[in-house]
Parts: C-alpha cells; structure tokens; sequence
C-alpha cells in the first residue's frame, strides 16, 4: 500500500521533508533507451524554485537535481531512476512559532491527529516543497510522452481573470505569474503587494493544455485519465477544485439549440 | 496493475457489461465481524435503480444484489465478500446503432482506439450501469465507518440553482430530483421534460456532505483525502469538475478583511 | 492493499467460501481480442475436480464454470472477466466438529487468532476448494502466452520417487496420480490406501515444467520470474517448498571439475 | 505496478546500480514514533560489508548508510524513510569483459533481452549489491517488530552440513561463515580456498528462525507468511529453493505411526 507514490505503469515515489537533509524522488518504470540528463530537469525546477521573486517564498535554494541512477551512457535502463534535490536554507528558525500552534489551513493539526507528533519545520512533509520532487520527477515522464505537448499558466488571481482576446502565449513566461495576459499580470503585482502588506494572500485558477493525447489513453472507469489527473492536481498543496474541459460550466449548459462557445476551463 | 479497482486499505473491483448476464463487485479488506446482509444494501441499489421515472432510463431493472461470499452467521468474515446483481432487461435491440456509429461524449471511440472493438450493447462497460456495482460496495463500505454521517442532493439542475433559503432535507427523498427544494423540483420537471422533447439532456451539480469525518484521515499528498475523493468522484461517467470545500470560490476569494460567508460548494 | 490478488500486468482475485453459495474469480487486465469461452476452462477444471476417485476429498462438485463479463462476441474486451463456479455438495454436517476444534495443520487456528472467529465450514477460506478459482483463472491466462508450453506431473509420493528412465508422457493423464512412471503409479494407489486406512494422508513433490518462455520475461529483483512463481506455488494450500531449476541440488554442488548431470528439479 | 518494491502495510523501493554514485531505499508505511538513527542500521550493514575476507568479492566498500528523511528528533514521523549508501571502489575496470559478454548464471543477458541494452559495470542492477539496499531497509523493519527475535545462519556449504549435534549460536558470529558448528567452519574455509584456486564457486544453504511471531500474521491464501517469505528470499540474487519449516522433508514424510525427528529446515 504504497501512499506516498503516484502513477500505474510508470509510478514515482517522493520523500523528503522541507528542512531535512534533501528531498527526492525514485521513479519505476521508465522505459529504457531514454535520453536522460540533469540539464533535461533543472530548467522545470528553475521554473518553479523559491526565492526568485518578491511574490512567493522568500527561502533561497538553488534546487540542483542529481540522477543517481537508472541512468547508464546517457540513456535510461529501465531500472529505478533516484532523484535527489538538496536542501540548502532551511531557516528553522523562521518557524519556531509553528511548534506551538497549528496554522490554519495547514496539515499541521491533521499531521498531529494522523501521527500524533509532527515535524514542525517548515511543515515537514506537509510542505509545498515536495513539489520539487514531483516536477523533478514530471521533467523525466515529459520525456516518456515527446508526441504530447503540455502547456499551462495562471487564467485568474484573486479573482481577477485574464481577458481571453489578449491571450499571448509568449506573454506567459515573461512576467511572474506565468500569465498569457500581460495587462493582467502589471495588475495582480499591485494585488499581490496589497496583499501581502494586509499579512493575507490570494487564491489563483490555473490551467494546463496537453496537445496531442491519443484516443485510448487511460483505462476504463478507475483508471481514467480524467480521474487520474484529478487526483494529481488535487495531491498539489492548496487545490481544492478541478475541472477536466468546461468543468462546471458544461454541467449548466442549457441551450441546447446551439453551442454558446467555449466557456473558461481550468485543472 | 489493477486498473478495475479503488481504493487501499479496502478495495473494491467491479465487473460486468451493461448487457451482460450480470454485474457485480468484489469486496477485498472489509474488516470482520459487521453486520451485514442484502437488506444493508438493496435500499442503497433502489435509490438508484432505472425505470422508477420518467426522467431517467427507461430500462426496467430490479438490481436485486446478492452477497455470494464472505458473510457468515450474519457477519463479515474478513474475506472478499462478492456481491452480484442480475441483468435482467438488456434491450439489446434499442442500441443497434450504436454497433455502426460512435456516440458524441461517450466512450465508444475510446473503447475502439484502445482495445481494438467493443462491446457496443448499451456501452458495455462503459454504461452508467457499472455504477450500480460501485453503489453496492459502497453500501458495504458505510457500514465500516458508522461514525461518518453522509447526505448528497443535487443543488443544481442546467444552470438553475436551488435557493438556499429554501432548503428542506426531508425534500431529497420526496421528489424525483434528490432536490432540497421543492420548489426547484418543480421547475426542473419542466425543464427536463422539455430537454427530452427536444431530443437532448442536461447536466447537474451534486453536493455530498460527509460529518464526522476524524481528523487524520487519509495519508499526506498523493492518498489525501482530497485526492481519493476527487478520483472516486471523477470517474463516476459524465463528471466533469470536482471541488472541495468552497473549491474554486475559494481561489476567487480576495477580501481578506472578512469572510463574505460561504459559497456553494459542490463534490 | 489487495490480499487476495495475485499478478501485476494481468491480475486475477478469487473469493468465495467452501460451503458458500459460489467461488469465482475476477481477471483483471486479459488483453482484448482473444477467443475465449467456457469450453477453454472446463478442461483445466475437470483435471481438478473432487470426487472423481477414492484418493482425494469424496465431496462431489461438477465445477461448471460460467463467464459473466468481458467477453464479447466470443473475444475478450480487455475488460474484468468475471468467472463463477457454484457450490452444490457442501455436506457441511461432515465438517460438524471443526465448528469446536482447531484441526491440526489447517489455518482453523490462524483465521481466528486474526478475525476473532471463522466460517468454519469446510475450512471456509481456507479450503483448498479455492484453488477452482485459481485454475479457472489461469486458464485464461493460458490463453495470453500460447508461445508457453505448461507441463505438471507428481514426480514423487510419500517419499518414493519416479524412475525417471521410465519417463512416458502419455502416463500423466492415464493414471488417477498424474504420474509419469506407470508402475510408480501402480504402487502409490497401494500406499495412498494403506495411509487412508490409518486415518493419515501422504505428502508429494510435484513438478513442473514451462518451455518456450522467452529471455527477459519478469523484471529485476522483486519482480523477477523466479520470486513470482515461488510466491504462486507457496500460496497453495499444503505446500511448504518450492526450487527452480535445480533448487536445492543446485547448493550441495561441488564438482566444478565437471557437471555430475542434472538433479531432480521440483516446483 | 512498482516491480523495485516488496511490502504490503510497510513497503520499501530500492535503487541503484553496483556503479553508480549511490544506492539506496526508500522506506514507506513505517510506523511513527519509532526511534530509528543511522547506528541501529549500520550494524546489519557490517555484518554484510564487502572486502571484509578473502571469501567474499574484494570490494572495499564503507557501506555507511545515512537517513535522509521521515526521521525528526529521533524517531519516525510516518512519512517516507529515504536511506543512501554511496558507492566508493567501482572498480569498473575489473568488469571491462562484460561488456561484451555474458556471463553464465548472471542477468547479463536476460538484461539485454527484456531492455535491449545494459549497465554492464559491476553488473549494474542485477548486481548483489543491491542487497545492501535491502539490509538496510530490513534493519527498520527490525524495529517495527520488537516480539520477532530474527536469527539466521549457514548450514551446509558446498553441500558439507553442520553437526546439528554441536550446535553452537555463539559461533555464529565467531567465524567467517556464520557457522554455528565451529569444525565445519574450519572444514569449510579449507574447500572455499580450493574452490577459488579452481576458479569456481560453492552454493550454501541458509536456515532463518524467527521466533515470537504471533499467530493470524499474513492474510489467507495470496499474502499468507509463506508465500511473502518465499517471494522475499527468491528475489535474492541466486538464490533457487526456499522451504518453510520441515519443507521437501515434509513431503517425505510417511511414517505416520510416529514422527522420526525434525529433519533439517532451510529457509
């Protein structure tokens, strides 16, 4: 009863807590004969690393991934694939309130109730720096799927959509919030800072694109895609909804002399 | 790799075709010693039964289920309890289509580019139909967990929203629609009765409600609660978006100076 | 956590009891496309049945396997099979006594020490009455690698051995031990009756051979084909030891000058 | 489908290649609140070291094994235990042959048939020092069963038994051999030296006692001790028989007017 691994064919497991020596991640599975480096990672853990803006964490980690195995010549051997990512500035001392007193909206009360103690740093295991592993472990099955393109960015923040008509796609990885609207993005720094000074924060929607799937993929019922990548999006820290394609909105299509058009959908 | 199943500790598989000689499930680490026999589960299975109504399937079916296996004396054994429901009104006949074309929205493509062919008689396994399987297992699964209170209504019906104002918990069972409100129940026969006429359908938002959850349930990130939830969820055909708690309200909510309240929330 | 599955890419469970209403299996993960039906698996069951001589169980069952789903048009769909077998010949009066006494050897004992109490009517369970299950599911499984030649037989009884130049294929099925050795044969129908008499019973060796499986079948390690098929052969009833190739004999080699030949091998 | 994991409840991954930068495991399902530091593994990892005799491969590895995770303030948090050895004499150049051979009774070729290449070096994963990955993630499972005393030593070599009549436990760990017939060590260093002049090898059988298992371990049929211990033992590098208890011998048995004596048990 593996808990902490996600995935049926090709399956990963993470381990690591947010001030421990290193996170990382083991991935079984993996076809052999794949072209696999570190430089085929880093540039995912660069995207999401902490500490590179005003706007998320302030913790500073270089988040350098190493294969340590699984990898011979330059391609995959089908054997197990270990990831290990370092810890560098743990800062436990910037939550030594978190020993005494439960954040809300936090695991620390269920860690407690499910275990009974809890390692208080940083969240331990409960904490958004599991993501790393994750992503690390996402760059090799990317290159499992060449034939399947996968794009995402942020359509919403605090409540505040993008303007479809100013969809740029170029847009999304040259502002902070990897947003397609740039006039969005100039909005939600002044949202972000308002925020963040009132000591809250804000919510988002984000939405994820993969081109390409083939007709088939997944299996019937328990296995199908749409369950499959409901339970991921839901494993992430924070996500309390998902939508596969018009989500919710297809469900109050009432029209049915005709299409009305596309409503937003996000994962 | 059992793509058929859900679940960890106790797990469920199903089996059988809409127009199959029968349906049914398998019940794996039930613990021993509950109380159970088919009268535990048949009002579960009446709930849901087609034919009762106008504005579902017009297939007449008794779904009697009987427990063929790990039960003895009256109660659980430990041992995989098997559970099967008769297939007694197929019509075979009324799908004939079907075997020469593919139906939008419905798994028949996805079936002929996985596997090669299908079953077309009502969907085979892809019918609605499977869920009968799954109410019944559920059915045994309730009785593990006495101390969780689950309630489910439909709070939303093509668009039109039940008013909250109006919610009467003894209407769920007294209206065709599981609706708390009598009032929209009334509505909703019209409009379904007209999306009939017209040859087409409409979808619906479901709310579940589960009290007395412990805390602790579940295991960190990828077997969350959240997460099995949304996946059981997901794979119930036609879904199509998943919340929890106030889901996507919550990511909108950007006054920090105060809770407006709470925003419907939808499993 | 399914214990009561067995298999990785194709994976079948079983459940039913010895006095129950039925025993079936679920094989889950057959690939479409095959021809299958009842007449493929009534051979392996019939090979297997009670009652057909005086040395084994007198209990007398027809063991009619039926096939309730996954197959279409008489192809498998890649769909659960559901296979049932009914019991007809309980006799549970024979079995009274066991409802107060733990019988040495069986897992009478073991049940209620891990369930607090047991059906304890011909072994519930325990009884190796599930092994049906398991030949009708492997005679599914037969059908997926027809490149595999399967060949059992009893080279062994109560401690006396076969004459392997005496080896005659045809002698396997023409005599009620599945033995090779004609006058082997001849001799344990006196030894099996005289331990009958005694109220005592023999043990066997058996073995079996796989021929034309191809190189690389299994994975490494904890998945290798060795480990697979030990954990297959042990989970039978009764059975307390299992060698691959030349097993044990394999260890007490020490001739390296040149091979002494090959010893007995047993599965 | 993990094929690199074993365990059910508490399930352990390994990885790493015999040339690699490292090895390791990754613990899942350990209970929290267990006290588990680097000094309660290292001792299993010793007692297993390379290089240690002239009777074993002449590797000199430290094999010192580190916890980087699941472990806060001193015992289990319930979260995955991530243990690394790193691998310091390769040695790659002793192994340049394999590269372009296969060596008989090794995994060289079943590799380069299910994977269509290889990690040649050291024999890459197939290598028997995955088992170090194994030991170590045994040695947390020590802890999780205090009641179970675990004991485990050589019996016969060569096909050479020990002298059941001067069994010593304290000569166990006293030799070289884990012998606990002090004289058959002695006989036995004498026929290993030869063996290696001969450039050849010896098998052994190993017996494993534990004591204290309480009864109602396991789950019936599939997941029953035996067939997991016989699954366990089978995935170690050559090994090719495993017995639970009196094993072949119990086959043998025929006697019934009184039991002989225990013959000799080999795990």
């Amino acid at each position: 009863m593996s808990v902490n691994s996600f995935g049926r064919v090709m399956r990963f497991s993470t381990w690591g807590e947010s001030h421990g020596r290193a996170i990382g991640a083991v991935v079984d599975g993996c076809p052999p004969g794949i072209e696999l480096a570190e430089t085929d990672l880093q540039p995912w853990l660069d995207k999401r690393r902490p500490g590179t803006s005003r706007f998320t964490t302030q913790r500073r980690e270089p988040d350098e991934v190493r294969i340590l195995s699984g990898v011979f010549e330059g391609r995959t051997t089908g054997t197990p694939i270990s990831l290990m990512i370092d810890n560098v500035d743990q800062r436990s001392k910037d939550y030594g309130d978190i020993s005494t007193a439960y954040r809300p909206g936090h695991a620390d009360y269920a860690y407690d109730a499910k275990y009974g103690f809890r390692d208080w740093r940083g969240g331990g295991r409960s904490s958004a720096r599991e993501t790393a592993s994750r992503v690390a472990a996402g760059g090799v099955a990317r290159l499992v799927i060449p034939e399947v393109t996968i794009r995402a960015f942020v359509d919403e923040l605090g409540g505040d959509p993008i303007d479809r008509d100013s969809f740029d796609p170029a847009a999304i990885d040259a502002n902070l919030f990897f947003c397609p609207d740039a006039a969005a993005a100039v909005r939600w720094e002044t949202m972000v800072d308002d925020a963040r000074k009132a000591g809250s924060s804000l919510g988002a929607v984000i939405e994820c694109v993969a081109s390409g799937v083939p007709a088939g993929w997944g299996a019937p019922i328990y296995a199908k895609l749409d369950s499959e990548l409901a339970a991921a999006m839901m494993s992430i820290n924070a996500v309390k909804g998902v939508e596969i394609g018009d989500g919710f909105a297809a469900a109050r299509l009432h029209d049915w002399r005709g299409s009305r058009g596309h409503p937003r959908q996000a994962a």
